[in-house]
């Protein structure tokens, strides 16, 4: 490790970064809050309301992705009007587009894109182990399956260095510079740094990482705290891939934390069952009066695995993402949606819902054409299914029926 | 001319295609009106209203590219919020798609893409003949400069034929086929079949060519005629190409038959000089009452030029087509454009216009990353400034003051 970024670190910190700093004293998020207010009586699931200094939304909830500092081809007032409460921004992006200070001199994301409301960002972590040396495509498909070339990302227990995907420089990240990064992004939601281990990584060095992650995690929270905001709340991550003893050791340690929230993380494994056990794994341990956000995961599925456990937010690029193939999510479909490029659309008078203006032979049509308006509309209609998801899911936890909402939505 | 399309058309109508038909009796517009509201006095210049089944606008305006129903990027209320009165689509891009019927079963264009303000489309001709064999992307380029293969397109008195830009197979296009699409379309302003030359052909070919285009336009008229609607009114197009006397004839030709409104049209020579030379011959002489357009011309000095020639309506893919190079039209600006991607641009803390609620820096930023985003804000920026440019235009006329607003747009 012979960036200049990591010999300054150990130059201005002063201590081998071994040495744990432990918690910081005196962490509080006066401007935050979350409270639950319905409680299922047959599953873990809740609902909350979700206090931030942009407002407040209630949970279960979705966080749409604005990943460079854009929903895909949406503006703000578009995901406003489909629903969206809340949006993410990715620090890695920011990062390696040198956005940072520019950014900052908006006076942050919400200014620089025009978002006033609840906002969230991740550390970069993620990104910089999944796509070190690879492309954006890689990412989509990358999460706790196959990762880049691990080669372009060195790894230390200061931070990591790797190879930026713009021109590939060698740029590097530490806990530090990540809470620099994202305190000046301005998200009211943070999360520490974190590595991501992947599945081919055996349990000693899960073991390993996952303590070095609880390392950072404390030089995550030292970093916030040293930025004197009450604007910024910061989650911890928890860690340990596919082992359970693992996962436990890593909630233990977030929940003795002064973190405002648990965000359950790193590698699933590689099928559905394996990242439904890992739910079922973390949610009882995780202190129940913090929120917890699981990230990336976003198919319906999934999403209702894990509220029944507990979970109160989720991300993914799934819903944007899949407007790129003409797919628009629908209620009870084959799969959850609706392939509009598929020939069976050509002549197909009903509007893709009551809310877009469109017939799907239009749709089809601007996709067979190539017409980028295509993406808007499924975009935004996308937003709305997964808004009308989350209602649902609210109403049927409040009402108890929240199994009968799962198959109205998986079964048709 | 084996084409099975053609053949059948010769069968069909009876008679030898030379045999001119000579102008319908009887064709009328009663739901259609243009009327000058104020002349200018130290130029040709005019504001009118023109009015259509789907509304009234004022001229001088603009018509906005809608190429394959969709204009780019943006929903047609987002067309309406940035003042556009009237869009344009292309016969050619729907008949190659195969939309024509599935448009028609949607009761027409307007409801297709929901816009239900006036809207013009054009014959398909002029894409017959730069496209035939080429690309979209020649198009662009091709108006009266060079043209694509035209090995692939064989051209007779019956009309043409061409292989599609996709898949390659055989298509032809007659004026009763342009018209019978067009009326299927359902815009409310159409225009005649015409071949367009290029300016490689002789004076013999184009004289040839533009006394066919006239019986073409005499068929397209009879073709009008006998859908026996008063929903849809024609152009006739003015040929000649860069021969003053060809195009006194053509005008001579359109002035005496039953079209609503003349369009200028083919090729325009290789200058400026040229396109302006061939508008201060043609406008004097073209039939002062109908409306006038100008084909595929949208730069703001050939606007001005144009209007002050007593040009009434324009179209050019120019301000959505730039907006994918990043470049914002902008009043009194170097080539009258802003390029967003330029690195000057990083820092701008100006929002690009008072209606734009984002910075330049935030434009900048979303070009870098690719985000589409950026092109459907500068889309409708670009849009927002011909309109201010065609409200200006108008004003001036009634002041006056044209000759300073052309400084004040083309010189800062």
């Amino acid at each position: 490790m012979k960036h200049p970024a990591l010999k300054k670190f150990r130059r201005e910190k002063g201590f081998a970064p071994h040495q744990n700093p432990g918690a910081p004293e005196g962490l509080t998020y006066p401007k935050f809050g979350f409270t639950v207010t319905a409680q299922a009586k047959d599953s873990r699931a809740r609902v909350g309301t979700f206090t931030t200094p942009h407002g407040s939304f209630e949970t279960p909830n979705y966080i749409y992705a604005g990943t460079k500092g854009s929903l895909k081809n949406l503006h703000p007032h578009q995901a406003k009007e489909a629903g969206a409460d809340i949006i993410l921004a990715n620090t890695y992006h920011m990062y390696v587009l040198g956005a940072v200070d520019i950014i900052a001199k908006h006076g942050g994301l919400h200014k620089f894109m025009n978002w006033d409301g609840p906002m969230f960002t991740d550390s970069g972590g993620f990104q910089v182990f999944s796509m070190g040396a690879g492309t954006e495509a890689d990412e989509l498909q990358s999460r706790g399956r196959n990762f880049g070339n691990e080669n372009a990302v060195k790894i230390s227990e200061e931070g990591a260095v790797f190879k930026s995907y713009r021109g590939g420089q060698a740029l590097s990240l530490t806990p530090e510079m990540s809470v620099d990064i994202q305190h000046k992004l301005g998200a009211d939601l943070l999360v520490q740094m974190d590595e991501c281990t992947a599945l081919h990584h055996d349990y000693d060095y899960t073991a390993y990482s996952m303590r070095m992650s609880t390392r950072w995690g404390d030089r995550s929270l030292h970093a916030l705290k040293a930025k004197e905001t009450d604007m910024q709340a910061m989650y911890g991550v928890i860690q340990g891939s596919i082992y359970e003893d693992l996962r436990m050791e890593s909630i233990d340690w977030t929940n003795d934390r002064p973190f405002f929230a648990t965000a359950v993380g790193g590698c699933f494994g590689d099928s559905k069952q394996s990242l439904w056990q890992i739910i079922d794994w973390c949610l009882p341990r995780i202190k129940s009066e913090r929120p917890v956000h699981l990230l990336g995961v976003g198919f319906i599925d999934d999403i209702f695995h894990g509220v029944k456990m507990g979970i109160d937010t989720f991300d993914c690029v799934h819903p944007t993402r899949i407007a790129r193939h003409g797919w628009a999510l629908e209620k009870g479909a084959e799969k959850g949606r609706l392939n509009l490029r598929n020939e069976k659309y050509r002549e197909d008078m009903a509007p893709l819902s009551d809310a877009v203006p469109y017939t799907r032979a239009y749709i089809h049509h601007l996709l067979k054409a190539e017409e980028m308006l295509a993406l808007q509309i499924i975009s935004q209609h996308n937003m709305r299914v997964m808004v009308q998801l989350f209602r649902e899911i609210r109403e049927a936890i409040r009402g108890g029926t929240i199994e009968k909402l799962r198959k109205s939505w998986l079964e048709g």
